[in-house]
Parts: C-alpha cells; structure tokens; sequence
C-alpha cells in the first residue's frame, strides 16, 4: 500500500509539495525554497488541509533562515507572511506560535536546527495522530467495510494518514476487505479530486458519485458506516464540516448506517457551547456558478455559497479521536 | 413576464428548438426541417423533459411529409425514427401513437392539415395541464413563497410552464412575491442551467446552491416549500424524480418544510405497485467522472450514476395535479 504523501523536506532542507489543485489529472511535486513561495502554495489551496497547512507553514519558516543572517527578526517576518494566507485556519497558527516559541529559546548558531526539529516535530505529532484515529476507528469498525465519507479528511489533507480515511487505511493495512464511496463534494469536489485520487493510488478501491447520490446509496443497504472529519467541533458535540454534511447524516440515520466524525482533539473547541455559534463562512459565487471558466449558471443568477454546515450531536453515533472513541456529548470532556 | 418557450413552429412549417445543450451560456435556436434533425435533437438533448420530447416528436412527425408524396407510410417511418431517440420516455410513444392514430383515420389531401393539427393539439394539451397544474399549486401556496425545487420541472421541459414551476409562474403573475432556491443538481446541472435560466428570464428572483447545500437551506427557516417533478409515480403514491430529490425530501422532512410534488396525472402509473418496482436507469460514468473534457476524478475511480431516485409516499405532503390537489396515498384514484 502506498499512500500518498503531500509534503516532504527536499534534499538541501526545501519544501517540495504535491500541487493539490492539479489532481486528479496532474500529479506534480513542487521545491519551495522562499517563504513566499509556501505562502503563495497555501493561498493557492495547492497545499490545503487544516493539519497540512500547519505543517506546510512550519516547513515554510525555517526558509526564513536563507535569505539572511539566521535571527527571532527574520522568523518572526516569516511567521507574519504566512499567518497571513488562510487568516481562519486555526492549525495554521498555532504551528506558526510554536515555531516562533522555539526561536525565541534558541540561538543563532542553533537556530537552524532548532527550526528544523520543531517543523518535523509537528509533523510527527500529526502523523502519529492520525495513526492512532486509525486504530480507533479500526477497532470500531472490526472487520471488512464500506465506507462512505464526505470531501476529503485522508492522507492529503495532514502529515500521515488522514482523519476520516485513517481507519480505512488501517483497516486495508490489516488485510480488510475495504472500500470507500466518496461524495464528490461541490463545490470544489475535493471527494472526486482528492479522496478518489489517493485511495486509488493505495490501491483501495472507490466509488464516486455526486453528492445528491448519497442518500439513495444509504438506502441500498451495502454501506457499513460513514465517515467524516470535522473543523470544529463545539462544546454539545455538534460538529462543523464542508458543506453537505448535514444531509449525509440525516439520510445515515433513516437508515440506520452509523455516522462517525473522526477528527484530533484539537479541533474540539469547548469555548463554543454549540454548533449554532460556529460561524460559518460564505465563500465566491463563482465557485457554483462557473467551472474551470465555463458558466455554469446564468449570471442574474444569486448563489448561495456556505462553505461548512453542522450535523447535530444528535445524529452522530459516536467521535473517533486520538484519544479513543467517544459519544459526541462526552467528547468536550476530552480537553 | 416573459417565459422562455422552447419550441415553435417556424412561419413554414418547420420545427424551432432552444438548444438546451448550450446553456445558460448561449441562447441559440435551430430551425429544423427535417425529421432527422428533429430525432438527432431528441437523441443529444437539445430538446429535453418528458413532455417537450413528446411535442417535439409529434411536430417532427410532420416534417415527414416534406420528403416525398404525402403517405401513411412515410409518417410510420417517421414515427419509427423519432422513436428509438429515447426509448424509455413514456411519452414520447404516446405522442408518436397519437400521431400515426391520425394519420390512420385521414387521407392523402388532408393529411398535412391533419398531422399539423394533431401535434398542435398535443402541445396545447400539454400547455393547459400546466396551467391547470399552475393554478393548483398557487391555491395551496396561497402567496408570498421562496420554493426550493430540483432539476428542471419548468417551462424548458414542456409546451407550457412546467409542472413545479408553474405555481411558481403562477403566483408571480398574480403580483405575488415569489422567490426560487435551485439545486444545481448533479450530474447535467439542470437547475443551475436551466431552471435559474428561465426564471432570470422571466424574472422570478433565484438562487443557486450545491446539492449538498439544501438540507442546510431548510434548517435556516426562510423556505416555504419544496416543489419537485416526477418522472413516475406509483400507485402507493412513491415519487421517481432526478436523483438527489429523496435527500431533499429527508432534510424537508426533518425540518417540517412541506414537500409537494408537482405532475401531470399523466405519470401516475398504476400499474407499479410501489417504489421499488420502478426500475432506475443507470448513467454512464463520465457524467460524473468528467467535465467539459477535463476529468474530475481519476481513471481508477469506480463511478455510480443512478439518474433517479425514488421518495416513499410519506415523505410526500400532497401531489399537485392538473385534476387538483392529492394525498399521495390517495393520487392513483385519480387514474
């Protein structure tokens, strides 16, 4: 099984990256050797993924050291520039603090290093994260499945071996017969794009279908679980997603198909006591409207264009964490 | 209000279509005068919703007629073209038989007056069913409404003003305030193409959303009802409509929206005693796999491309028709 891996250090210490916003068609790394250059990647989506771009930025600050004399001054500049690219992205700063933390307690002789063990330090921590939702999610699950998840929380969208798609490579791994159906998820169809792309490439198989397919599919009876990631995940245990969520988990449960989130504790938020004070950002009319330059709607046409919905507590059977698998009332305890 | 009609008679005698395949782009109309070029339209989907492809053909029939002396057999011919188009289309047979019946029943000399006259009443027929569909909905509405719908049930799909959206048109033209949130509806895109086309057109206020995005549209609490189409309904009063439409009907559900279903009676059928006899026609891939040439998921992927769904009968708040309002359970008494 050979899972995709969206980051990688290059040779001489650069930041090569696998372009996202070419696939499925285009499979091209990119070498990233100036900050600007990973901050440019990130506002580009060519990286994308909370966990990712987390990782992506910490990479990108220790470039901040080849463009003069290695100081605080020079990391700080750099932890600007590219906290700026995604400003909600809450993985995104806190990698850049702790980036900025380990300078401040190092050296200029040292810093170098110092940078580059803390950047690869995150990264471990989110690979082993994401090995440890999969075991969660393995033992739950306890046999052969088919799984159906919702945009893409796998292997491109952290530093090891996804969110939601870590118990089917887990399971894959252990010699389960599993297959996964994939939303395709419009707008941006990160299910057709991105989880079809690298399921297929770690030889598991996939069945895409549009997203208004989903709940004929739960109906048919073959699906064992869904799975999804979440952005957020409030105090109650409801839990923000891409948009499309929502109805996926209200056809789940008229038909009884389990409905799992699986996501790090981190993106537990207990200030938040419940989905409806997670704000939810609208995005581009072009995104719905247009594909690739083409229209796809009228242009007096208005579009409405929310980029995440919330599935109540109610309807998920239980979380899948890093910690261990919770019911979605409980989780908040987790913190 | 002008509402866009996709088809006429040109001054002599031949056949005008939208090319439906071009929008919202390009709002193009073909003069056809030959029954070819009236069955390649049919086969490719320039001319599309059940019953304009019946108009269509019916008109088509009469072109026969232009290539060679006026005869029985050249409009059996005819008939025999138009109908390997669309095999599956009710009624597209329907049409064709009422037209060969006619021309049974004439005679060389009237025999171009007759057929003119035939599909003339056909498409009249069809434009009153919508009328009278029209009024039905608009009395049950009974005023200022935003609808939600999916695909396209409207004037691009018969001779008059739909069947979902005609109540729509209906209450716009009485000066009430009416608004329209379409499903863009994948894979073909008929909502964002072509029911936020003809409603710009006629200016009724719309607002385009992903699929996925409707189950959070109706827990926002502005919808006043969804309004969908049939493609066949069975005796039990269980709705085959465009795929997507039972994930619209779960989240309306969910959130006490009323979920109607808009149909001439002509698409009850008896004869199918529930739902799941009601076979559902499976798709090529490539409308999902693919876009304008550029491909949305990668080769490996397996595709699953249903082009229906079906509702049970209580999802379904009442079945508008052109014989008046019915309970689903109650709507096969009418046949």
């Amino acid at each position: 099984m050979t899972i995709p891996q969206p980051i990688a250090w290059t040779p001489d210490g650069g930041v090569r990256i696998l372009d996202q916003t070419l696939l499925p068609d285009t499979e091209r790394y990119l070498d990233l050797d100036t900050v600007d250059a990973v901050a440019e990647a990130i506002r580009t989506l060519r990286v994308r993924g909370a966990p990712l771009i987390g990782i992506a930025a910490a990479m990108g600050v220790t470039l901040s050291l080849r463009e003069g004399p290695p100081s605080l001054g020079a990391v700080c500049a750099a932890s600007k520039v590219l906290g700026a690219t995604r400003p909600t992205a809450v993985n995104l700063h806190w990698a850049l603090e702790r980036m900025e933390r380990r300078a401040a307690a190092s050296t200029p002789a040292r810093l170098a290093a110092d940078l580059r063990d803390e950047a690869s330090a995150i990264w471990d921590e989110d690979r082993a994260m994401c090995a440890r939702i999969g075991e969660a999610g393995a033992a739950l699950i306890g046999g052969d499945a088919l799984v159906l998840t919702h945009c893409n929380a796998g292997a491109l969208a952290t530093g090891g071996i996804g969110t939601a798609l870590a118990p089917v490579y887990t399971l894959h791994s252990a010699g389960r017969r599993v297959a996964v159906v994939a939303d395709e998820t419009r707008p941006l169809l990160q299910g057709s794009r991105l989880t079809a792309w690298e399921l297929s490439r770690a030889g598991v198989p996939v069945t895409v279908i549009a997203d208004g397919m989903a709940a004929s599919r739960l109906r048919r009876g073959d699906v064992t679980c869904v799975i999804v990631g979440a952005d957020r995940i409030a105090a109650n245990g409801d839990v923000a997603n891409k948009i499309g969520t929502y109805g996926v988990a209200l056809a789940a449960r008229a038909h009884g198909v389990p409905f799992y989130v699986a996501a790090p504790t981190s993106t537990i938020d207990p200030a938040t006591p419940d989905g409806s004070r997670i704000p939810i950002e609208e995005r581009a009319a072009s995104e719905v409207a247009g594909w690739r330059g083409h229209p796809a709607a009228p242009a007096e046409a208005a579009v409405w264009n929310p980029a995440f919905d919330v599935t109540p507590a109610e309807l998920v059977t239980a979380i899948i964490t890093d910690r261990g698998v919770f019911a979605p009332q409980d989780v908040a305890r987790e913190v």
